[in-house]
């Protein structure tokens, strides 16, 4: 199947439609997921037109690697989840809702189940005041990214 | 907390415990999750001495996305999953289970269910099995690492 250019993620990055966004570099744009499973609830959005994983290109790949792992960072300190998961998710029966290929940060507290996925918005200022305070970790040089 | 030198996983790395392989570079493994929550559940490990995705070094992290990459393309010529689920848990909290980092790589079908983690042993004989259809799969080139 073709990527489908009018995907939710591709409007996004044309900024054709709005997003609470977090850090962008020249691969990747991060964002708050707007129907979050826990709070903190992230996406790492490669620039780059690709579904799936399998097809990502390297210096897209590498990007979205770097941006996951500084948002996770960033995540960390700005909410002190007692775990955080990452997760990527390619075709339906394994749970991706978006055609363009995305990296979840959630962060994880203990004896609190995750929320379902893509099922209910949560409250636009609450993800705002989450976002300023992970975007108040993200003002240091990105990580393996600084200039030697 | 520091890292522990005795986790399964750098012990495989050392070749003190067995496992089952399906590749292996300069900064990573890639082996068969013993107690898979699918058939074909793969486990790719950095090499470097690491627990969770905060502190992985720069190379190491390059190193394991295109690793996760090639066994996910390997995984669905193998197995031709429905899709595939890429998961990695920083934290107990978050499902982590070995304290050094890794990356899952998890085939689902329409329909079924994931098995819990890390609960029951999959028969050798059968992990053996699936292992040589996967590494059949890897005999090309490493994508993003052949010479131009």
């Amino acid at each position: 199947m073709p990527y489908d250019n009018a995907n939710p993620f591709a409007r996004i990055l044309r900024g054709e439609l709005p997003s609470i966004r977090l850090a962008e570099d020249e691969h990747s744009l991060a964002i708050m997921d707007i129907m979050p499973q826990a709070d903190g609830h992230a996406l790492i959005i490669p620039k780059a037109a690709c579904e799936q994983l399998y097809d990502l290109p390297d210096a897209a790949l590498i990007g979205a690697a770097r941006m996951t792992r500084r948002i996770a960072v960033a995540v960390r300190a700005a909410l002190r989840p007692d775990g955080l998961f990452i997760g990527q998710f390619n075709g339906a029966a394994a749970g991706q809702t978006v055609p363009h290929v995305h990296f979840h940060v959630i962060p994880r507290w203990k004896g609190s189940e995750l929320r379902m996925h893509a099922r209910e918005a949560a409250p636009a200022e609450r993800l705002q005041e989450i976002a300023q305070r992970i975007r108040a970790q993200l003002e240091g040089p990105a990580p393996g990214t600084a200039a030697a």
